[in-house]
């Protein structure tokens, strides 16, 4: 009778249950962390109408987005959680108090080419504070330490939150009168670590048009490094010659002075002169996360601080600063390199109960019972053989197996086996309750991530 | 600069801030109870090949589906978690072990007509077992304790379990010599509550074609009531006529006899043998959910047990029993009829801090201490009237604010006031803490849902 052979589309993320269960403890983590910051969680569509998701327009985007007819409408999947935020602000403005603070855990769609390791259905986690008309620089300042809570609950230590401030580059580069072309200037900049600093010096002459003394004044102003006081140090020798500069490097002056206060240890942040992330629309300060000991993942945490959330929707000025984790792939990555912890528990069940007795009211109250305590219990009831029933657990790494025969039932007892130890006790439900979840608590101790 | 009117699709639930709260509440009960009684959570794409969607065909589903193309692919949007669980199963079975218990809380799509209360997507929150060619009775035993603890924990007290079983249904049509029409005797006879009996039967006699006679033995079969025990006595009356009326009685006293072992009360419980559940597929035990102040919505958790989950993919045999409930519908219904506690906290933050100094430091570094004891932070540092940032707390619902000026930082100590009270304290940060934990405790001891 069957009919056809059952397939998941390439491009999609489809986990078996154990990966699965890592993947929802991440999830967790980060409703979680986002939630300890005042963040509130928001759903919105996956369907919109194509002409709302795409009212900025834009090529890659138009070329990627999935979009489809249904009867007179038309419509589009969402290809991230910005364009529905900006929408949600606008469309709800009146409902909601600002400064907003929300987070969004959603699926989004891209119809990219496929390949290894690139999805078309993929995790955003992203978190925004939307201003109305204004927005104090504090917000800036606390992003950092968001990432950095959220990645250290993670279970990582060696990942750096890198960051800079766009007034400052388009200061600088006004001085140097390359505003026009400091786009151009910035995407070769960005290809520094690539193909180093005497082919990116050729590129902005040649291609780009920058004198050899300007482009000298490039390479210098990006290999600014030395820490962050340093940092900030030698930029002041180029104080007093832009404004724009001039309120950029007091912003991030201020969010390097609160970083400490904040939480985030001097070794997982950096100012880093060369971060300047793609988007147009960042006009203040940005951020990457790079895993120290995985630089070729590129980025894992990204976001920065616009003045214009939604300026295709309303003539409200909606200033805002976000970032945005994108968990599919960083799910993946993590796999890849083998850093998923494989020591935390991902059965489905804490317990298994194989009832020895034909009536199995007494297993049943059993299960009861300690799910009324908070274990997760399965009761196993099928027609197997014993050793079958220990394989199954096993196989599923359920820790404990529960044996429940006439003699335990008369005697009050429970038969209780740890999976991992051998160890078998025979005590009353109460203290076997207490056992188990003791045993719990210990298997809960690791992280998600485990670095080596 | 804005260029269009932000706008959602009608038929697409999108919430403000304070009924998300209530609504995300509501996923962590389902999640959590459904782990409880050990379902794995899974995750499958939205978005399938179309051909694997319709493997089964059909009219209602083909029309309401949203396909597509995109480049060569023919793809659709899922419209309930069983074809995809269906799917999985198939795939995956070398990976999988059985019985295979899985939950899955996620978005399907059907482009009904709109209209007040129906969703185009909507959120399905799914149980369902699978067997590798045969399953426990138990397991239908199970499902109404699973039923009982989610809608219990949600806070309701007021629903019936209502619980029948086909081969009951199907033994009983064929000893009447009905099997060939008991699809249209079965959709007659569940228009009883609205149309009454006389009505019923002359459907049955002049349309379906049943003889009088049969006609009456059918109305006086589904008035069979007085209790669980006296349906069950009723029911051995026709026994030995039809093995498969034989099996059914038999199942049904076994999902029966073990519902006080499994925790549910006898009022939450209900041999109802009028319940058929429209679908062919069920073969066994079949369930609806009503809120017996609330008949009008219908049934709010339905499902049953069924032989052949995955026979359009595969040539196993893989029987199964599962529920689903429609969680954006219930949502929607219980918002209308006003069964959402009001009183459960739905502020994005359990404190809200107002730095009365320049410098920050010591409000951030507060903040990061109360983040650290798990209590949920806002600060609020926007340059606003002190009248304003009280009256942001006030419509947030935000319970605590606490304000931080140099006298306080010079004590040592905290101003924080309880905003439904109006009550402040000047306490040491861990005696602020101890109190806004313990407030925040009580203020969690009510449940989502509120019977008046």
């Amino acid at each position: 009778m069957a009919t056809m052979t059952p397939r998941t589309l390439s491009g999609f993320m489809e986990l078996l249950p154990k990966p699965q269960q890592q993947m929802e403890r991440m999830m967790e983590i980060l409703r979680r962390t986002y939630a300890l910051y005042g963040f509130t969680p928001l759903d919105t569509p996956v369907i919109e109408a194509a002409e709302v998701l795409l009212a900025k327009g834009g090529g890659e985007t138009e070329k990627q987005i999935y979009r489809f007819q249904k009867g007179d409408a038309d419509l589009a999947l969402r290809f991230d959680l910005t364009v529905p935020l900006a929408k949600y602000v606008a469309l709800h403005y009146n409902d909601l108090s600002f400064p907003f603070r929300r987070y969004q855990i959603g699926k989004v769609y891209r119809g990219e080419r496929a390949q290894r390791g690139r999805f078309r259905e993929f995790y955003q986690a992203d978190i925004d504070i939307i201003g109305d008309g204004r927005l104090s620089i504090t917000n800036e300042a606390e992003i950092p330490a968001i990432i950095y809570k959220t990645f250290s609950t993670l279970g990582l230590r060696r990942f750096q939150i890198r960051v800079n401030n766009r007034k400052i580059l388009n200061g600088f580069y006004a001085m140097l009168g390359l505003t026009e072309k400091s786009g151009d200037v910035m995407r070769t900049v960005d290809k520094l670590d690539k193909i180093g600093p005497e082919k990116v010096k050729s590129i902005l002459v040649e291609d780009v048009g920058v004198s050899p003394a300007a482009a000298d004044e490039v390479l210098s102003f990006i290999a600014i490094g030395g820490g962050n006081q340093a940092v900030l140090a030698a930029l002041e020798g180029y104080q007093s010659r832009s404004a724009v500069f001039d309120e950029g490097l007091e912003e991030l002056r201020t969010v390097v002075k609160y970083l400490s206060a904040f939480g985030v240890p001097e070794e997982n942040f950096a100012v880093d002169l060369t971060i300047a992330r793609g988007l147009d629309y960042y006009t203040g300060t940005v951020y990457e996360t790079t895993l120290l000991d995985h630089p070729e993942i590129g980025s894992v945490c990204s976001g920065g601080r616009y003045d214009n959330l939604a300026e295709y929707y309303t003539e409200k000025q909606l200033p805002g600063v976000g970032i945005s984790i994108g968990l599919t792939r960083l799910f993946y990555v993590l796999g890849e390199q083998g850093l998923l912890n494989p020591d935390l528990p991902t059965a489905p069940a804490d317990v298994l109960i194989l009832p020895m007795t034909e009536d199995l009211s007494a297993a049943i109250a059993l299960a009861t019972q300690l799910r009324e305590n908070g274990i997760r219990t399965q009761l196993h009831c099928e027609e197997k053989k014993f050793k079958q029933k220990i394989s199954y657990a096993d196989k599923l790494g359920i820790p404990y197996v529960i044996f429940l025969g006439e003699d335990e039932i008369a005697g009050g007892v429970v038969a209780c086996k740890d999976m991992a130890t051998g160890e078998q006790t025979k005590l009353e439900p109460a203290a076997t309750i207490y056992r188990i979840k003791a045993g719990l608590a210990e298997r809960e101790t690791g992280t998600v991530i485990l670095e080596k």
